[in-house]
C-alpha cells in the first residue's frame, strides 16, 4: 500500500470561508491534510510577507479531528512558510491555495494572495496548485469545481510539475456539465481601470475605495480568459523568475 | 525648449525615509517630479492592493514648494493606482521607486513593495524602475549611487523600455569609484531559508518573528547576484506575464 502524500491547505479568504472547506474535503480524498490558513480574509495581499510585526498561530482542529488545521495572523505567503518551519517540519508533498471567491485569471494573479500562497510553496521546491471559481459571493457553489480540483491535483502529485512553475487554476461558474474540459493556457493580456470612489468620513475626511474595472484587450483564443469565457477550466503554468529574457539583448544595446 | 518629463516617484520604506529624498534629489535634475508615498513602512508587501479599507491621502508639500509630495496610507502599488488616477488625472512619463533600503534583487523581487509599485506601473503602461542600495539602514549612504539612477533614469526617458517590462536596479552598497559599471543581468535563482524566531508575550502567548537566510545556489556569471558580488550596478528587465511558455507543451501532455 503506498503512503498517502502529505497535502498542506491554504488560501487568502481565511480559515472560514466555504472555499477551503470545499478544498479541504477534496483533498482528503487523496491525501493526508494539513490547513495552515489565515485568521481573517487576506484578498488581494500579493505576496506580501510579515517582517515588522509578529506572528500568531492557533491549533483550530481538535484532537480527534481527522483534519489537523492551524489558523495564521499573517498573510497567505506567511502561512505557507509558518506550516513548512513550524507545523510540518517538512516539504509536504503538494501545496494547493483556495479554492478562491473570484477569479484569479490573467493579470489579477500578481494580486492574488491565493495564487501567491502557491507560488511561495513553489519557490520552496513544493509542487502546488492555486484554484479559483469564478463567482466572488461568500455562499458560492463549489460543488461543480470538486470534479476538476481533483483530477488536476491527482495530475500533479503523479507527473510533478514543470521545474519553477506552478497552477493558476480558474473554473467557471457554471453547472459541472456546462464545463467543456481542461485547456492549458496563457494569462490573458489584460489590466484594471481603476476608480476611486471618493467620499467623506462623519469626520469631515475625505476617504476613498479603490474599485474598477477589468479591461481585456487581448483577443488571442489561447488564454485564461477566453478558455473561461467558452467554459473551459483555465489552467496557467505560472513562474516566479520574473526575468523579461526577450528584452536583455535589447538592453544591451543602450550606451551606459 | 522641450518639454520637462513628468516624473512620479514611490517607494515602500515610507515618505519620509533618506532613500525617497535621495531619488528626489536626481528626478529633479530632470523632470518635474510629483510623489505619492506610503504614509508608513511598506516593505515587503509584495503586490498587495487595499481592498477591504479605505484609503487616505494627505498633500505633505506646501504652497511653494517645487516638488508636489503626497503621502498615502495604502501599499507602494496603491500609491501608483492613486498617483495615476486622483493626483495627476494622468500618466506620467516615468515613474521610479526607491531608493530601497537593501537589496531587491533575485527572489527578492517577488516580495518588495518597492518592485511592486513599478511592476504596477508598468502594467498601467508607464515605463518604470526600481532602485535599491544593498544597504538596509535608515542611514545608509546613497550618494554613490546617485549618478547611476540618474543614467539609467535618463536612457529609459530616451529608449523607452522593451514592451511589458520594468527595470530592477540594484547598486552595491560601495564608494561610487569601485563600482565598475552597470550590466544587464537575468535574476539570480535563489530562495530564503526562514527561520521562525519563537518568543512569548508578557501574557503568555507564544509568537514568531519572520527571519530568514538567503540562499543563492545560482552559479551563472549571467546573474544580478554575481554583478552584485563583483561591484556591479545590476539591471534586470521583470516581466508581469508571469505564463511560464516553456511548460505549456509539456502540460499539454498531461491526460485530463
Amino acid at each position: 500500500m503506498s503512503k498517502k502524500p502529505v497535502i498542506l491547505i491554504t488560501n487568502d479568504d481565511g480559515i472560514s470561508a466555504p472555499g477551503i472547506k470545499a478544498l479541504i474535503e477534496v483533498m482528503q480524498e487523496i491525501g493526508t491534510v494539513v490547513v495552515v490558513a489565515p485568521d481573517s480574509p487576506q484578498s488581494a495581499m500579493g505576496h506580501a510577507i510579515t517582517i515588522n510585526n509578529t506572528l500568531y498561530v492557533n491549533q483550530i482542529s481538535k484532537e480527534n479531528d481527522k483534519v489537523l488545521q492551524y489558523s495564521c495572523s499573517g498573510t497567505p505567503v506567511d502561512c505557507v512558510k509558518m506550516a513548512v518551519n513550524e507545523i510540518l517540519h517538512k516539504k509536504p508533498d503538494l501545496c494547493v491555495s483556495g479554492i478562491n471567491h473570484g477569479s484569479n485569471s490573467s493579470i489579477n494573479v500578481i494580486y492574488s494572495g491565493t495564487m501567491s500562497a502557491a507560488v511561495e510553496a513553489g519557490i520552496e521546491g513544493i509542487p502546488a496548485i492555486g484554484f479559483s471559481l469564478l463567482d466572488y459571493s461568500w455562499n458560492a457553489n463549489f460543488e461543480s469545481c470538486k470534479k476538476f480540483v481533483k483530477t488536476i491535483a491527482q495530475q500533479v502529485l503523479q507527473n510533478g510539475l514543470p521545474s519553477g512553475t506552478v497552477l493558476n487554476v480558474n473554473i467557471p461558474n457554471v453547472d459541472e456539465k456546462e464545463i467543456k474540459g481542461i485547456k492549458i493556457c496563457r494569462q490573458a493580456k489584460a489590466f484594471w481601470q481603476e476608480k476611486f470612489d471618493k467620499r467623506t468620513s462623519p469626520f469631515g475626511k475625505d476617504y476613498y475605495w479603490l474599485t474598477g474595472a477589468f479591461v481585456n484587450l487581448d483577443k488571442g483564443e489561447d488564454t485564461d480568459e477566453w478558455a473561461l469565457a467558452h467554459n473551459y477550466v483555465s489552467v496557467v503554468p505560472v513562474q516566479f523568475d520574473l526575468t523579461a529574457y526577450h528584452a536583455i539583448q535589447e538592453l544591451n544595446n543602450w550606451e551606459f
